[in-house]
């Protein structure tokens, strides 16, 4: 894989909240911004940065929401694209080779994509995606 | 502040077990990896990933360690870095300007940088840093 992390999620209670606070708050501009799009991707230099509701994000992981946490007590998920299908598995094959816990078996999911999840040895989170709408890779 | 995330910070429990599985698992290149340096860094194209022990990382935080908790249950930062002490201020101001909470006010830290601390609306925390060793601007 190679040494990249495509995007950073943060997991929010209020997405309007949120978006206000780092879009005319701190000034970061967003990509392609849809008011009912439900996310919001903010294109950074370096790495990008998403606001997702919390619930969503718990549930896109299949894992239960914590109620009441948040920062240094969750709700964050690091991405790594890549270009096709068969990539995202072969990524989640080596993490798990390397000794990562296989949180999400790699599939198509509703947005259109194709993704997986792994744990590392401390539980932080990693997607490896396949976007065919967002090169990230 | 310029758009951008120069380094994501996890806490871990075990630094070299970490090490082992970005650096040898991962294949992540490391950024001058000293074996007594107690943290370690990776220099991946796009924003940095750096590996710091969780309960030295919650010192830095002058926050509480939540025992048993990592990964979507906790210890992640985000890091803004910038080229002077000033800015630093500049920057943190700015997001407490936003609604940030403020976490630790910018001060000189043990390892000859200066930074500080704020939290978003989700209390997902960043650091704000002047780091005159590591060029993450």
């Amino acid at each position: 894989m190679k040494p990249k992390i495509g995007l950073i999620t943060l997991g929010v209670t209020d997405l309007k909240r949120s978006l206000k606070f780092y879009r005319d708050g701190l000034g970061f501009p967003t990509h392609d911004y849809k008011d009912d799009a439900g996310i919001v991707f903010f294109k950074l230099e370096g790495t990008w940065l998403a606001l997702y509701p919390k619930d969503k994000l718990a549930e896109d992981l299949n894992l239960p929401l914590v109620k009441g946490v948040g920062g240094i007590l969750g709700g964050v998920t690091l991405a790594h694209n890549v270009g096709t299908k068969e990539e995202v598995g072969a990524v989640v094959e080596q993490a798990v080779n390397a000794g990562a816990k296989l949180i999400k078996q790699p599939q198509d999911v509703f947005w259109g994509g194709y993704s997986g999840y792994f744990a590392d040895p401390d539980s932080h989170l990693w997607e490896v995606a396949w976007n065919p709408f967002m090169d990230l890779t």
